[in-house]
């Protein structure tokens, strides 16, 4: 099923938000190790669930040597100084995704 | 994209994981509101990375009133039970998922 890369954050109050994902689209975009990627922001959960984390991004990548190249591309290196910059707090978790549901074929 | 719900977790030392896990892919395939069920352990990152969580657990609903049925549905709350009680930590997140890549069709 791949190597998964989540990343679980909280920004800095004054952080624009829409900026880095921006950034972080086009990152992903530009590099093609990165087979999925997907982000979100946490709706309504509560502070005692969320911990105060507001952010979620999950990246998948075929196997684990395309993630280590993905951490040290140029445009990766690039894009996590404004990231690092960004961050108030932060999860990173990598692991072989097993994937329940839908079974797989 | 569909509602997404994402549980980071670090179990309690004596914890016997595969059992919880076996009975969360039990409650997953007995229950169809859930679409995609996934979950997986962290490999090996540093400890200022992952913050002590071990675990990643990411489920899909078509939309925000079945994660909530899900919440209630009473095979979940049986399953709870024992799933609370096995939690060191934990961080819950809920979103709408933005898929960017691969780009929607």
């Amino acid at each position: 099923m791949g190597f998964k890369h989540l990343v679980i954050v909280r920004f800095k109050e004054d952080t624009v938000v829409e900026q880095i994902m921006k950034g972080l689209e086009k990152l992903v975009s530009e590099v093609d190790l990165v087979k999925t990627f997907a982000w979100g922001e946490d709706l309504e959960s509560p502070e005692m669930l969320t911990q105060g984390f507001t952010h979620a991004i999950s990246m998948t990548f075929d196997k684990k040597q395309d993630y280590t190249a993905f951490q040290t591309h140029p445009n990766h290196v690039e894009f996590s100084a404004s990231f690092s910059a960004a961050i108030e707090k932060i999860v990173v978790l990598c692991f072989s995704s097993v994937q329940v549901k839908p079974a797989i074929a």
